[in-house]
Protein backbone atom coordinates (compact mmCIF):
# COMPACT_ATOMS: atom_id res chain seq x y z
CA UNK A 1 0.00 0.00 0.00
CA UNK A 2 1.54 3.29 -1.20
CA UNK A 3 0.26 6.54 0.52
CA UNK A 4 0.21 9.63 -1.22
CA UNK A 5 3.70 12.22 -0.46
CA UNK A 6 1.03 14.98 0.16
CA UNK A 7 -2.63 16.17 0.80
CA UNK A 8 -4.25 19.41 0.74
CA UNK A 9 -6.90 19.82 3.35
CA UNK A 10 -9.89 21.90 2.88
CA UNK A 11 -11.01 23.62 5.81
CA UNK A 12 -14.18 24.26 6.24
CA UNK A 13 -14.68 24.77 9.45
CA UNK A 14 -15.93 28.60 9.06
CA UNK A 15 -18.59 27.64 6.77
CA UNK A 16 -19.71 24.13 6.81
CA UNK A 17 -18.96 23.97 11.10
CA UNK A 18 -20.14 27.87 12.04
CA UNK A 19 -23.65 27.16 9.97
CA UNK A 20 -24.62 24.08 12.04
CA UNK A 21 -23.30 26.10 15.30
CA UNK A 22 -26.39 27.10 17.42
CA UNK A 23 -23.83 29.98 18.84
CA UNK A 24 -24.29 32.67 16.90
CA UNK A 25 -20.35 33.95 16.49
CA UNK A 26 -19.46 37.87 15.97
CA UNK A 27 -17.72 38.78 12.70
CA UNK A 28 -14.48 39.85 14.36
CA UNK A 29 -14.06 36.75 16.09
CA UNK A 30 -15.04 34.84 12.57
CA UNK A 31 -12.40 36.84 10.99
CA UNK A 32 -9.83 36.20 13.73
CA UNK A 33 -10.63 32.80 13.59
CA UNK A 34 -9.84 32.47 9.61
CA UNK A 35 -6.88 34.57 9.98
CA UNK A 36 -5.46 32.20 12.63
CA UNK A 37 -6.02 29.20 10.43
CA UNK A 38 -4.50 30.48 7.36
CA UNK A 39 -1.40 31.78 9.65
CA UNK A 40 -1.44 28.00 10.34
CA UNK A 41 -0.56 27.08 6.91
CA UNK A 42 -4.21 25.88 5.15
CA UNK A 43 -4.07 27.01 1.83
CA UNK A 44 -7.98 26.25 1.01
CA UNK A 45 -10.50 27.52 3.12
CA UNK A 46 -14.14 27.99 3.05
CA UNK A 47 -14.70 31.24 4.58
CA UNK A 48 -18.98 31.51 4.54
CA UNK A 49 -21.92 30.95 2.05
CA UNK A 50 -23.95 33.66 0.19
CA UNK A 51 -27.21 32.45 1.23
CA UNK A 52 -30.96 33.31 3.06
CA UNK A 53 -29.86 35.05 6.04
CA UNK A 54 -32.96 34.32 7.13
CA UNK A 55 -32.60 30.36 6.77
CA UNK A 56 -28.82 30.28 7.95
CA UNK A 57 -28.44 33.71 10.03
CA UNK A 58 -24.84 32.70 11.23
CA UNK A 59 -23.58 33.46 7.67
CA UNK A 60 -25.58 36.67 7.01
CA UNK A 61 -22.41 38.54 7.30
CA UNK A 62 -20.43 37.11 4.70
CA UNK A 63 -19.36 40.23 2.38
CA UNK A 64 -18.37 41.59 6.16
CA UNK A 65 -16.07 38.44 6.97
CA UNK A 66 -14.32 38.50 3.40
CA UNK A 67 -13.83 41.94 3.68
CA UNK A 68 -12.08 41.58 6.57
CA UNK A 69 -10.11 38.90 7.07
CA UNK A 70 -6.34 39.09 6.01
CA UNK A 71 -5.59 37.20 2.37
CA UNK A 72 -2.52 34.88 2.38
CA UNK A 73 -0.79 34.85 -0.41
CA UNK A 74 -1.35 31.43 -1.47
CA UNK A 75 -4.54 30.56 0.31
CA UNK A 76 -7.22 30.53 -1.72
CA UNK A 77 -10.83 31.65 0.53
CA UNK A 78 -13.91 30.38 -1.46
CA UNK A 79 -17.61 30.90 -0.73
CA UNK A 80 -20.30 28.58 -0.95
CA UNK A 81 -23.08 29.91 -3.75
CA UNK A 82 -26.55 28.01 -3.94
CA UNK A 83 -27.79 30.11 -6.86
CA UNK A 84 -27.06 32.93 -9.33
CA UNK A 85 -28.16 35.76 -6.96
CA UNK A 86 -25.54 33.98 -4.69
CA UNK A 87 -23.25 34.30 -7.27
CA UNK A 88 -23.98 37.77 -8.02
CA UNK A 89 -23.71 38.55 -4.21
CA UNK A 90 -20.32 36.84 -3.55
CA UNK A 91 -19.19 38.28 -6.92
CA UNK A 92 -19.41 41.64 -5.63
CA UNK A 93 -17.79 40.59 -2.43
CA UNK A 94 -15.25 40.02 -4.44
CA UNK A 95 -15.09 35.95 -4.25
CA UNK A 96 -12.70 34.10 -6.93
CA UNK A 97 -13.27 30.88 -5.56
CA UNK A 98 -16.86 29.61 -5.28
CA UNK A 99 -18.59 26.26 -4.13
CA UNK A 100 -21.75 24.64 -5.51
CA UNK A 101 -23.59 22.33 -3.39
CA UNK A 102 -26.03 18.98 -5.19
CA UNK A 103 -27.44 16.10 -3.73
CA UNK A 104 -27.23 12.50 -4.96
CA UNK A 105 -30.37 11.62 -3.06
CA UNK A 106 -33.73 12.97 -4.23
CA UNK A 107 -35.17 13.47 -1.09
CA UNK A 108 -32.59 15.31 0.61
CA UNK A 109 -32.33 17.30 -2.17
CA UNK A 110 -35.92 18.42 -1.52
CA UNK A 111 -36.21 18.76 1.99
CA UNK A 112 -32.70 20.79 2.25
CA UNK A 113 -32.87 22.73 -0.91
CA UNK A 114 -36.33 22.77 -1.51
CA UNK A 115 -35.72 21.48 -5.47
CA UNK A 116 -35.00 18.49 -7.29
CA UNK A 117 -31.57 17.42 -8.31
CA UNK A 118 -32.22 18.08 -12.11
CA UNK A 119 -33.61 21.76 -10.95
CA UNK A 120 -30.28 22.42 -9.25
CA UNK A 121 -28.33 21.13 -12.09
CA UNK A 122 -29.99 23.79 -13.83
CA UNK A 123 -29.11 27.07 -11.06
CA UNK A 124 -25.82 25.39 -11.59
CA UNK A 125 -25.49 25.52 -14.71
CA UNK A 126 -26.10 29.06 -15.02
CA UNK A 127 -23.28 29.61 -12.31
CA UNK A 128 -21.13 27.71 -14.07
CA UNK A 129 -21.18 29.73 -17.11
CA UNK A 130 -20.98 32.39 -15.35
CA UNK A 131 -17.84 31.41 -13.14
CA UNK A 132 -16.34 30.37 -16.40
CA UNK A 133 -16.69 33.76 -18.42
CA UNK A 134 -15.76 35.56 -14.95
CA UNK A 135 -11.96 33.20 -14.86
CA UNK A 136 -13.34 32.19 -11.12
CA UNK A 137 -12.64 28.43 -9.95
CA UNK A 138 -15.59 26.75 -8.79
CA UNK A 139 -15.69 23.75 -6.69
CA UNK A 140 -18.80 21.48 -5.91
CA UNK A 141 -19.71 19.43 -3.40
CA UNK A 142 -21.78 15.95 -3.84
CA UNK A 143 -23.91 15.90 -0.46
CA UNK A 144 -25.59 12.18 1.12
CA UNK A 145 -22.97 10.60 -1.40
CA UNK A 146 -22.72 7.43 1.17
CA UNK A 147 -26.19 7.24 2.85
CA UNK A 148 -29.64 9.23 2.65
CA UNK A 149 -31.13 10.42 6.18
CA UNK A 150 -34.33 10.20 4.59
CA UNK A 151 -33.62 7.14 1.84
CA UNK A 152 -31.02 5.33 3.35
CA UNK A 153 -28.32 3.80 0.89
CA UNK A 154 -27.60 5.61 -2.23
CA UNK A 155 -26.29 3.40 -5.43
CA UNK A 156 -22.93 4.00 -5.96
CA UNK A 157 -23.30 4.31 -9.57
CA UNK A 158 -25.46 7.39 -9.08
CA UNK A 159 -22.78 8.93 -7.34
CA UNK A 160 -20.24 8.14 -10.25
CA UNK A 161 -23.13 9.65 -12.47
CA UNK A 162 -23.50 12.55 -10.83
CA UNK A 163 -20.11 13.63 -10.09
CA UNK A 164 -19.66 13.28 -13.49
CA UNK A 165 -22.01 15.78 -14.27
CA UNK A 166 -20.89 18.04 -11.34
CA UNK A 167 -17.46 17.80 -13.70
CA UNK A 168 -18.80 18.25 -17.12
CA UNK A 169 -20.37 21.68 -15.07
CA UNK A 170 -16.82 23.02 -15.48
CA UNK A 171 -16.10 22.04 -11.77
CA UNK A 172 -12.17 21.47 -10.58
CA UNK A 173 -13.14 18.76 -8.36
CA UNK A 174 -16.38 17.23 -6.90
CA UNK A 175 -16.31 17.01 -2.37
CA UNK A 176 -17.78 13.09 -2.38
CA UNK A 177 -19.53 14.00 0.82
CA UNK A 178 -20.96 11.68 4.15
CA UNK A 179 -23.14 13.99 5.09
CA UNK A 180 -25.00 12.32 7.76
CA UNK A 181 -21.81 10.57 8.82
CA UNK A 182 -22.47 6.94 7.99
CA UNK A 183 -19.91 5.89 5.45
CA UNK A 184 -18.05 3.14 6.77
CA UNK A 185 -14.37 2.13 4.51
CA UNK A 186 -16.06 -0.98 3.06
CA UNK A 187 -18.11 1.87 1.33
CA UNK A 188 -15.07 3.90 0.65
CA UNK A 189 -13.16 0.48 -1.06
CA UNK A 190 -16.59 0.18 -2.85
CA UNK A 191 -16.94 3.44 -4.41
CA UNK A 192 -13.80 4.58 -4.99
CA UNK A 193 -12.78 1.75 -7.74
CA UNK A 194 -15.26 2.80 -9.58
CA UNK A 195 -15.57 6.71 -9.18
CA UNK A 196 -11.72 6.54 -10.91
CA UNK A 197 -12.89 4.17 -13.33
CA UNK A 198 -13.28 7.37 -15.55
CA UNK A 199 -12.13 9.81 -13.07
CA UNK A 200 -8.88 10.98 -12.34
CA UNK A 201 -8.32 11.37 -8.75
CA UNK A 202 -6.97 14.94 -8.46
CA UNK A 203 -10.55 15.80 -9.66
CA UNK A 204 -12.00 14.07 -6.57
CA UNK A 205 -12.05 15.33 -2.72
CA UNK A 206 -13.80 13.20 -0.03
CA UNK A 207 -15.74 15.04 3.06
CA UNK A 208 -16.35 12.69 5.99
CA UNK A 209 -18.01 13.09 9.23
CA UNK A 210 -17.30 12.07 12.20
CA UNK A 211 -20.83 10.84 13.40
CA UNK A 212 -20.06 7.32 13.91
CA UNK A 213 -16.09 7.31 14.56
CA UNK A 214 -15.35 6.11 11.61
CA UNK A 215 -13.73 9.22 9.41
CA UNK A 216 -10.29 8.73 9.72
CA UNK A 217 -10.53 4.68 8.78
CA UNK A 218 -12.31 6.14 5.70
CA UNK A 219 -9.70 8.52 5.14
CA UNK A 220 -7.14 6.12 5.21
CA UNK A 221 -9.34 3.68 2.73
CA UNK A 222 -9.18 6.59 0.13
CA UNK A 223 -5.66 7.49 0.92
CA UNK A 224 -5.02 3.85 -0.53
CA UNK A 225 -6.64 4.69 -3.52
CA UNK A 226 -4.03 7.70 -4.40
CA UNK A 227 -7.10 10.69 -3.31
CA UNK A 228 -5.12 13.15 -2.17
CA UNK A 229 -7.90 16.01 -1.47
CA UNK A 230 -9.87 15.78 2.63
CA UNK A 231 -12.15 18.36 3.65
CA UNK A 232 -12.50 18.74 7.52
CA UNK A 233 -13.47 21.52 10.00
CA UNK A 234 -11.56 22.96 12.71
CA UNK A 235 -12.09 21.64 15.85
CA UNK A 236 -15.15 19.58 14.36
CA UNK A 237 -16.96 22.56 14.03
CA UNK A 238 -20.40 22.01 13.35
CA UNK A 239 -22.39 19.37 14.93
CA UNK A 240 -24.66 16.87 12.99
CA UNK A 241 -27.96 18.82 12.15
CA UNK A 242 -29.78 15.00 12.29
CA UNK A 243 -28.04 14.31 15.82
CA UNK A 244 -27.85 16.94 18.75
CA UNK A 245 -26.05 15.51 20.56
CA UNK A 246 -23.40 13.74 17.73
CA UNK A 247 -20.54 14.67 16.17
CA UNK A 248 -20.29 16.38 12.61
CA UNK A 249 -17.44 16.88 10.36
CA UNK A 250 -13.89 15.41 11.06
CA UNK A 251 -11.88 17.48 12.95
CA UNK A 252 -8.83 19.10 11.03
CA UNK A 253 -6.53 18.37 13.90
CA UNK A 254 -7.43 14.74 14.14
CA UNK A 255 -7.30 14.75 10.24
CA UNK A 256 -3.62 16.70 10.35
CA UNK A 257 -2.39 14.40 13.44
CA UNK A 258 -3.01 11.06 11.24
CA UNK A 259 -1.63 11.98 8.21
CA UNK A 260 1.46 13.93 9.71
CA UNK A 261 1.69 10.31 11.91
CA UNK A 262 1.68 8.57 8.06
CA UNK A 263 4.01 10.60 7.06
CA UNK A 264 2.17 12.58 4.49
CA UNK A 265 2.60 16.53 4.28
CA UNK A 266 0.34 18.92 4.41
CA UNK A 267 2.24 22.14 4.95
CA UNK A 268 -0.46 22.48 7.74
CA UNK A 269 0.62 23.22 11.31
CA UNK A 270 -1.55 21.09 13.56
CA UNK A 271 -0.87 22.96 16.88
CA UNK A 272 -1.15 26.23 15.41
CA UNK A 273 -4.82 24.83 14.11
CA UNK A 274 -5.78 23.79 17.56
CA UNK A 275 -5.15 27.34 18.75
CA UNK A 276 -7.38 28.68 16.75
CA UNK A 277 -10.40 26.13 17.96
CA UNK A 278 -9.10 26.79 21.66
CA UNK A 279 -9.18 30.61 20.95
CA UNK A 280 -12.84 30.47 19.74
CA UNK A 281 -13.87 27.81 22.36
CA UNK A 282 -15.54 29.69 24.45
CA UNK A 283 -17.48 31.19 22.36
CA UNK A 284 -19.22 27.63 21.21
CA UNK A 285 -20.96 26.76 24.14
CA UNK A 286 -20.48 23.36 24.36
CA UNK A 287 -17.40 20.85 24.38
CA UNK A 288 -14.81 20.69 21.18
CA UNK A 289 -15.96 17.33 19.23
CA UNK A 290 -12.01 17.22 18.18
CA UNK A 291 -10.46 14.69 20.19
CA UNK A 292 -6.66 15.72 19.46
CA UNK A 293 -7.70 19.25 20.56
CA UNK A 294 -9.55 17.63 23.80
CA UNK A 295 -6.04 15.40 24.43
CA UNK A 296 -3.97 18.73 24.56
CA UNK B 1 -7.21 -6.58 0.72
CA UNK B 2 -9.41 -9.21 2.60
CA UNK B 3 -10.51 -8.55 5.80
CA UNK B 4 -11.33 -11.67 8.43
CA UNK B 5 -14.80 -12.84 8.26
CA UNK B 6 -15.50 -12.68 12.05
CA UNK B 7 -13.68 -10.68 14.73
CA UNK B 8 -13.94 -11.06 18.50
CA UNK B 9 -14.44 -7.98 20.44
CA UNK B 10 -12.69 -8.33 23.87
CA UNK B 11 -14.61 -5.82 26.29
CA UNK B 12 -12.60 -4.32 28.76
CA UNK B 13 -15.36 -1.31 29.86
CA UNK B 14 -15.88 -2.96 32.91
CA UNK B 15 -12.33 -3.53 34.28
CA UNK B 16 -10.25 -0.58 32.55
CA UNK B 17 -13.40 1.58 31.82
CA UNK B 18 -14.74 1.72 35.46
CA UNK B 19 -11.14 1.55 36.96
CA UNK B 20 -10.05 5.52 35.25
CA UNK B 21 -14.23 6.56 35.87
CA UNK B 22 -14.21 9.41 38.62
CA UNK B 23 -17.58 8.27 39.94
CA UNK B 24 -17.88 5.33 42.21
CA UNK B 25 -20.00 2.90 40.29
CA UNK B 26 -22.16 0.93 42.59
CA UNK B 27 -22.02 -3.21 42.87
CA UNK B 28 -25.38 -3.50 41.30
CA UNK B 29 -24.99 -1.00 38.66
CA UNK B 30 -22.06 -2.86 37.88
CA UNK B 31 -23.75 -6.47 37.45
CA UNK B 32 -26.30 -5.31 36.14
CA UNK B 33 -23.99 -3.19 33.17
CA UNK B 34 -22.22 -6.19 32.54
CA UNK B 35 -24.99 -8.60 32.50
CA UNK B 36 -26.74 -6.30 29.75
CA UNK B 37 -23.52 -6.66 27.70
CA UNK B 38 -23.11 -10.82 27.57
CA UNK B 39 -26.82 -10.84 27.07
CA UNK B 40 -26.02 -8.35 23.66
CA UNK B 41 -23.79 -10.99 22.30
CA UNK B 42 -20.06 -10.03 23.85
CA UNK B 43 -18.21 -13.45 24.69
CA UNK B 44 -15.52 -12.07 26.60
CA UNK B 45 -15.57 -9.35 28.94
CA UNK B 46 -13.10 -8.33 31.84
CA UNK B 47 -15.40 -7.96 34.32
CA UNK B 48 -12.56 -6.42 37.52
CA UNK B 49 -9.15 -6.79 38.81
CA UNK B 50 -8.44 -7.93 42.31
CA UNK B 51 -5.73 -5.09 42.47
CA UNK B 52 -5.14 -2.71 45.62
CA UNK B 53 -8.52 -1.28 46.79
CA UNK B 54 -6.72 1.90 48.10
CA UNK B 55 -4.96 2.42 45.29
CA UNK B 56 -8.57 1.06 42.88
CA UNK B 57 -11.29 2.10 44.83
CA UNK B 58 -13.56 1.70 42.30
CA UNK B 59 -12.44 -2.33 41.91
CA UNK B 60 -12.97 -3.07 45.53
CA UNK B 61 -15.86 -5.10 45.28
CA UNK B 62 -13.97 -7.44 42.23
CA UNK B 63 -15.70 -10.43 44.15
CA UNK B 64 -19.35 -9.10 44.70
CA UNK B 65 -19.16 -8.20 41.37
CA UNK B 66 -18.09 -12.15 40.31
CA UNK B 67 -20.67 -13.20 42.81
CA UNK B 68 -23.27 -11.30 41.65
CA UNK B 69 -23.24 -11.86 37.84
CA UNK B 70 -25.51 -13.86 35.88
CA UNK B 71 -23.33 -16.21 33.79
CA UNK B 72 -24.26 -17.25 30.56
CA UNK B 73 -22.84 -20.31 28.75
CA UNK B 74 -20.45 -19.58 26.43
CA UNK B 75 -18.99 -16.15 27.63
CA UNK B 76 -15.89 -16.15 29.28
CA UNK B 77 -15.23 -13.55 32.44
CA UNK B 78 -11.86 -12.53 33.01
CA UNK B 79 -10.14 -11.01 35.65
CA UNK B 80 -6.78 -8.98 36.07
CA UNK B 81 -4.44 -9.76 38.87
CA UNK B 82 -0.97 -7.86 39.10
CA UNK B 83 0.50 -10.29 41.31
CA UNK B 84 0.25 -13.63 43.00
CA UNK B 85 -1.54 -11.52 45.96
CA UNK B 86 -4.38 -11.49 43.14
CA UNK B 87 -4.05 -14.43 41.78
CA UNK B 88 -5.22 -16.05 45.24
CA UNK B 89 -8.20 -13.78 45.29
CA UNK B 90 -9.30 -14.00 42.16
CA UNK B 91 -9.01 -17.54 42.32
CA UNK B 92 -10.68 -17.77 45.36
CA UNK B 93 -13.28 -15.91 44.05
CA UNK B 94 -13.45 -18.60 41.59
CA UNK B 95 -12.19 -16.54 38.24
CA UNK B 96 -11.07 -18.95 35.72
CA UNK B 97 -9.98 -16.43 33.05
CA UNK B 98 -6.74 -14.57 34.13
CA UNK B 99 -5.37 -11.43 32.45
CA UNK B 100 -2.20 -9.97 33.46
CA UNK B 101 -0.06 -6.35 32.53
CA UNK B 102 2.95 -5.47 31.60
CA UNK B 103 4.54 -2.78 29.88
CA UNK B 104 7.14 -2.06 27.18
CA UNK B 105 8.42 1.05 28.60
CA UNK B 106 10.65 1.18 31.71
CA UNK B 107 9.76 4.47 33.19
CA UNK B 108 5.87 3.53 32.91
CA UNK B 109 6.39 0.20 34.65
CA UNK B 110 7.74 1.68 37.12
CA UNK B 111 5.27 4.92 37.36
CA UNK B 112 2.44 2.11 36.99
CA UNK B 113 3.39 -0.47 38.92
CA UNK B 114 6.96 0.65 40.87
CA UNK B 115 8.61 -2.31 39.91
CA UNK B 116 10.66 -2.80 36.54
CA UNK B 117 9.73 -4.79 33.72
CA UNK B 118 12.02 -7.79 34.27
CA UNK B 119 10.68 -7.57 38.09
CA UNK B 120 7.24 -7.69 37.14
CA UNK B 121 8.31 -11.19 34.45
CA UNK B 122 9.16 -12.51 37.91
CA UNK B 123 5.59 -12.18 39.42
CA UNK B 124 3.83 -13.35 35.97
CA UNK B 125 6.42 -16.35 36.05
CA UNK B 126 4.65 -17.51 39.45
CA UNK B 127 1.35 -16.13 38.00
CA UNK B 128 1.55 -18.38 34.94
CA UNK B 129 2.99 -21.44 36.24
CA UNK B 130 0.02 -21.03 39.46
CA UNK B 131 -2.73 -20.54 36.27
CA UNK B 132 -0.87 -23.80 34.24
CA UNK B 133 -1.33 -25.86 37.39
CA UNK B 134 -4.95 -24.93 37.82
CA UNK B 135 -5.90 -25.22 34.44
CA UNK B 136 -6.96 -21.73 34.33
CA UNK B 137 -6.40 -19.05 31.10
CA UNK B 138 -4.19 -16.76 30.76
CA UNK B 139 -4.32 -13.24 29.24
CA UNK B 140 -1.53 -10.90 28.90
CA UNK B 141 -1.47 -6.93 27.97
CA UNK B 142 1.58 -5.16 27.03
CA UNK B 143 1.03 -1.70 27.30
CA UNK B 144 2.79 1.45 26.06
CA UNK B 145 3.16 -0.43 23.01
CA UNK B 146 2.97 2.07 20.55
CA UNK B 147 4.60 5.22 22.57
CA UNK B 148 5.46 5.78 26.34
CA UNK B 149 4.49 8.87 28.30
CA UNK B 150 7.27 9.29 29.81
CA UNK B 151 10.02 7.99 27.13
CA UNK B 152 7.94 8.60 24.14
CA UNK B 153 9.25 6.16 20.74
CA UNK B 154 9.08 2.19 21.70
CA UNK B 155 11.08 0.20 19.10
CA UNK B 156 8.96 -2.16 17.26
CA UNK B 157 11.93 -4.76 18.15
CA UNK B 158 11.21 -4.42 21.99
CA UNK B 159 7.24 -4.74 21.50
CA UNK B 160 8.13 -8.02 19.52
CA UNK B 161 10.60 -9.59 22.29
CA UNK B 162 8.28 -8.68 25.41
CA UNK B 163 5.19 -10.12 23.00
CA UNK B 164 7.54 -13.46 22.56
CA UNK B 165 8.28 -13.04 26.63
CA UNK B 166 4.81 -12.84 27.51
CA UNK B 167 3.35 -15.80 25.11
CA UNK B 168 6.42 -17.91 26.23
CA UNK B 169 5.05 -17.97 29.93
CA UNK B 170 1.99 -19.83 28.20
CA UNK B 171 -0.73 -16.70 27.86
CA UNK B 172 -3.02 -17.16 24.75
CA UNK B 173 -2.69 -14.00 23.55
CA UNK B 174 -0.99 -10.93 23.78
CA UNK B 175 -3.31 -7.59 24.03
CA UNK B 176 -1.06 -5.01 22.44
CA UNK B 177 -1.91 -1.93 23.80
CA UNK B 178 -1.83 2.19 22.62
CA UNK B 179 -2.08 2.62 26.32
CA UNK B 180 -2.19 6.78 26.04
CA UNK B 181 -3.94 6.38 22.44
CA UNK B 182 -1.45 7.80 20.15
CA UNK B 183 -0.74 5.29 17.61
CA UNK B 184 -1.44 6.10 14.19
CA UNK B 185 -1.55 3.86 11.18
CA UNK B 186 1.37 3.88 9.64
CA UNK B 187 2.75 2.47 13.31
CA UNK B 188 0.45 -0.40 12.99
CA UNK B 189 1.19 -1.21 9.37
CA UNK B 190 4.96 -1.27 10.47
CA UNK B 191 4.75 -3.19 13.65
CA UNK B 192 2.77 -6.03 12.21
CA UNK B 193 4.87 -7.30 10.23
CA UNK B 194 6.88 -7.45 12.80
CA UNK B 195 5.03 -9.23 15.36
CA UNK B 196 3.79 -11.60 12.77
CA UNK B 197 7.30 -12.56 11.38
CA UNK B 198 7.27 -15.28 13.90
CA UNK B 199 4.17 -15.13 16.15
CA UNK B 200 0.71 -16.48 14.51
CA UNK B 201 -1.95 -13.90 14.70
CA UNK B 202 -4.32 -15.90 16.34
CA UNK B 203 -2.08 -14.83 19.65
CA UNK B 204 -2.66 -11.06 18.92
CA UNK B 205 -5.08 -8.95 19.94
CA UNK B 206 -4.94 -5.45 19.26
CA UNK B 207 -5.69 -2.88 22.52
CA UNK B 208 -6.63 0.63 20.80
CA UNK B 209 -7.61 4.03 22.34
CA UNK B 210 -9.44 6.83 20.48
CA UNK B 211 -7.60 9.55 22.68
CA UNK B 212 -7.00 11.63 18.90
CA UNK B 213 -9.35 9.90 17.03
CA UNK B 214 -7.48 7.23 15.19
CA UNK B 215 -8.31 3.93 16.91
CA UNK B 216 -10.70 2.78 13.66
CA UNK B 217 -7.99 3.56 11.22
CA UNK B 218 -5.69 1.57 13.12
CA UNK B 219 -8.36 -1.42 13.57
CA UNK B 220 -8.87 -1.26 9.76
CA UNK B 221 -5.35 -1.49 9.18
CA UNK B 222 -4.76 -4.57 11.58
CA UNK B 223 -7.75 -5.94 9.79
CA UNK B 224 -5.88 -5.89 6.70
CA UNK B 225 -2.76 -7.95 8.40
CA UNK B 226 -5.46 -10.73 9.73
CA UNK B 227 -5.82 -9.88 12.93
CA UNK B 228 -9.18 -11.13 14.57
CA UNK B 229 -9.35 -9.83 18.17
CA UNK B 230 -9.90 -6.20 19.27
CA UNK B 231 -10.41 -4.88 22.52
CA UNK B 232 -13.16 -1.87 23.39
CA UNK B 233 -14.89 -0.83 25.97
CA UNK B 234 -18.60 0.23 26.16
CA UNK B 235 -19.18 3.63 25.88
CA UNK B 236 -16.13 4.54 25.66
CA UNK B 237 -15.63 4.39 29.01
CA UNK B 238 -12.42 4.86 30.93
CA UNK B 239 -11.52 8.68 29.56
CA UNK B 240 -7.39 8.98 29.58
CA UNK B 241 -5.60 8.98 32.43
CA UNK B 242 -2.91 11.48 31.23
CA UNK B 243 -5.28 14.53 29.61
CA UNK B 244 -8.05 14.94 31.87
CA UNK B 245 -11.00 16.37 29.06
CA UNK B 246 -9.84 13.31 26.98
CA UNK B 247 -11.39 10.24 25.08
CA UNK B 248 -9.78 6.99 26.30
CA UNK B 249 -10.27 3.65 25.26
CA UNK B 250 -12.32 2.78 21.57
CA UNK B 251 -16.10 2.45 22.37
CA UNK B 252 -17.29 -0.80 21.95
CA UNK B 253 -20.38 1.10 19.75
CA UNK B 254 -17.84 2.52 17.52
CA UNK B 255 -15.89 -0.60 16.65
CA UNK B 256 -18.94 -2.54 15.84
CA UNK B 257 -20.29 -0.41 13.47
CA UNK B 258 -17.46 0.00 11.85
CA UNK B 259 -16.71 -3.92 11.31
CA UNK B 260 -20.48 -4.58 10.92
CA UNK B 261 -20.44 -2.23 7.96
CA UNK B 262 -17.00 -4.05 6.69
CA UNK B 263 -19.54 -7.32 6.75
CA UNK B 264 -17.08 -9.37 9.99
CA UNK B 265 -19.05 -10.74 11.88
CA UNK B 266 -18.72 -10.21 15.85
CA UNK B 267 -22.38 -11.95 17.02
CA UNK B 268 -23.05 -9.36 19.13
CA UNK B 269 -25.79 -6.92 18.89
CA UNK B 270 -25.05 -2.97 18.86
CA UNK B 271 -27.89 -1.42 20.15
CA UNK B 272 -27.90 -3.88 22.78
CA UNK B 273 -24.41 -2.43 23.73
CA UNK B 274 -25.66 0.60 23.33
CA UNK B 275 -28.91 0.12 25.58
CA UNK B 276 -26.55 -0.91 27.92
CA UNK B 277 -24.65 1.96 27.99
CA UNK B 278 -27.59 4.26 27.96
CA UNK B 279 -28.88 2.40 31.28
CA UNK B 280 -25.63 2.79 32.77
CA UNK B 281 -24.84 6.93 31.69
CA UNK B 282 -26.85 8.46 34.47
CA UNK B 283 -23.99 7.38 37.16
CA UNK B 284 -21.36 8.53 35.16
CA UNK B 285 -21.59 12.09 35.52
CA UNK B 286 -20.03 13.30 31.89
CA UNK B 287 -20.85 12.80 28.25
CA UNK B 288 -20.20 9.42 26.98
CA UNK B 289 -17.34 9.07 24.76
CA UNK B 290 -18.63 6.60 21.89
CA UNK B 291 -20.09 8.41 18.76
CA UNK B 292 -21.84 5.73 17.96
CA UNK B 293 -24.01 6.32 21.10
CA UNK B 294 -24.03 9.81 21.17
CA UNK B 295 -25.54 9.91 17.16
CA UNK B 296 -28.51 7.61 18.39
Amino acid sequence: MTLPLAVTVTEVGPRDGLQNESAQISTPDKIAFIDRLSAAGLREIEVTAFVSAKRIPQLSDAADVLAGITKRPGTRYSALVPNMEGFKRATDAGVTDLAIFAAASETFSQRNTNRSIDASFEEYEAVAKAATAGGLRLRAYLSTAFGCPFEGEVPPARVVELTRRLLDLGVFEVAVSDTIGIAHPAQVRALLPQLLATIPPAHIALHFHDTRGTALANVLAALDFGITTFDSSAGGLGGCPFAPRATGNLATEDLLYMLHGLGVETGVDLNAVSDAVLALAPQLGHPLASRYTQAR
